[in-house]
């Protein structure tokens, strides 16, 4: 299967599951104060760009890896497929965290479930890359030396996921700052590994 | 007319109505209990991942069909637009067995429209391959010997829906089981039948 | 500008908002017999079909157009953007006569904001035809000498629409019949016209 | 990396801000005076009108900006999803200025956020520019002079959306009038400017 395929669905879902975050943002109805409503609703914002953040490296990060891949198996597309069904989730667990990241009682499980569903879809990328590590015939060879280190990378992002989410339970807003802090993480150390260099052109794409 | 246009609107509507599901899970207002809410509503996240699974396993399906067709006519183009019909369905139906599946009096009503909506879906689509099948002019020549085969193996879906949504107003969960089912043994089969080799780039792509 | 750029904005429009169609079918909550609940909208199912239906040809249409088309200065691609504003807004007079064909007071108005709405919709698809034909050397050369007839059938839609919108306020049914019956003329019409011939590949795309 | 992919999720994302504003329009439940109730709502299609010509309209100059880039760096790439998370946001102050333009208290909060979002979309829009202006050797060639030119018009933007937005807390409609000549200016200027012009195939494309 030529891996153009697979990309027009997946960057449907990414734009499809990042552009639906802004229906969590909140709509009062009726509003007598509407700008202390909407200052009031502070945490919608924050879990928007900070999903958005997130969302954005992940696909930047998986045109990475989809540059490497010369063709794909069912397998690798399957794969693919549980990587997007925790992209396509990622809204849910945003909405809820804007809902209750005010409320001492009840953030812990909304901060719970949105480390969970990232976690998730961590873990699935880095199956995603350990697969294509042991299958490196589906790699254009001179992208294969790297993969076990980028399969080794990708392991990094369910650690800290699961360690936030570790938190989350007995302090909502701390494990979010964990949340907040991977995608700075990511945002920054893809930049240093310079995983996508200026004017290098791959094969397999156009 | 190219296929690669036909290919544009199916990628959309797969990649839409597969994120839209999104949409289906629980959103609880002001819960006093979000962790004990959030784990009643297991329905919800059951009839997601179903769902998800269904219509990424037609969305494979459908381009491994595409890559067997040199050049659409208005038939096949309109045949399709009702299995996308079909596919964009597919929230409302699984938005219904996540709320009601729970509920032993009208889970029924849900799993029936449920089994319905994908019985059509795979009907329509069964209605795509035997529309190929008699007019094999419009397949690529190498892909034509395997249209019989394709054709009827695809009559399987609608047949196997319809057997689950004869069980679903007795016994919704058995049905919703029997739709699991079918996608498990899809996923399955396909694998089988390695109807997308590796490295095997077939014409009428780039 | 090529045509390219501005086919993705319009295959994305098309087939979000064909696919958005999906959630103004009846989600009852708490609903005491669903089957009854669900049979009684029933109007919803119909306007669904009726406004997928009316998308895909506008759709498959425009693809012809697009066929015709060499290069797109910026008044075709503003012409162009006036036709996706209402391809997007279909899905809410579809809302609004799913919620009231039933309620003989209000049917009229929804009736009447949708057939406005189609009737926009046809219209700039009308006006786009009309420039294209006016800037024939926009055009394919071998596409020139149609364009005069092409652009004088897009009036029968607008025409059909306003007719349909007539009837509207008096008797909301049979002016969705109206609206029903337009969308089969176009399927059988485009049939007839044979616009999109098999094997037929078209300069200007891939 | 190539800016195939860019455009890919950059596509996706302008089709379904541009395509999710439909979701704002009012959907009255169980109205008594259907027409009169739509009709009430008039700021509601005044802000579909006027967010759909303004996205169509930065889409268009995204696309003029893409196609003076040969290659993307991260940084590029970054910038413009900052751009695309203001692009995504539209629908959201669009819905509060549907919803409050009537509301002689609220309006002003209402339409300063819909300001405030717009010149952050613009702003983000003029960063790119500047980025590029400063990294010219990633712009073809022939592109770079008028590059500074470029990056100077862009300001004018985030310039008037904030006097906008400071007329806002004061005179909301008269705020919400400054936004709507923004869209019609830049309509205008750009047919003026004769970026896209016919027949002109830039470098960088297929």
């Amino acid at each position: 299967m030529r891996t153009e395929r697979l990309q027009a669905l997946a960057d449907g879902v990414f734009a499809i599951a990042i552009t639906l975050l802004v229906l969590e943002l909140p709509h009062p109805e009726g509003s007598d104060d509407l700008a202390a409503d909407l200052l009031d609703a502070w945490p919608s914002y924050a879990a928007y760009v900070v999903s958005f953040v997130t969302i954005g490296i992940v696909w930047i990060n998986h045109h990475a890896l989809l540059d490497r891949v010369a063709a794909a198996d069912r397998t690798l597309l399957e794969l693919n497929l549980v990587l997007l069904l925790f992209v396509g989730l990622v809204p849910w667990p945003t909405g809820l965290v804007a809902t209750y990241l005010r409320n001492p009682d009840q953030a812990g499980a909304a901060a719970t479930v949105y480390g969970l569903g990232m976690a998730m879809m961590a873990g699935s990328f880095a199956l995603v890359w350990t697969y294509l590590q042991h299958r490196a015939d589906l790699a254009h060879p001179e992208a294969r030396p790297a993969l076990a280190a980028a399969a080794r990378r990708s392991l990094v992002g369910p650690v800290a996921y699961l360690a936030g989410t570790a938190v989350a339970p007995l302090w909502a807003p701390g494990a979010f700052a964990v949340y907040t802090g991977i995608a700075v993480f990511f945002a920054i150390s893809g930049r240093t590994a310079q995983v996508l260099q200026r004017d290098q052109v791959l094969p397999g794409g156009r």
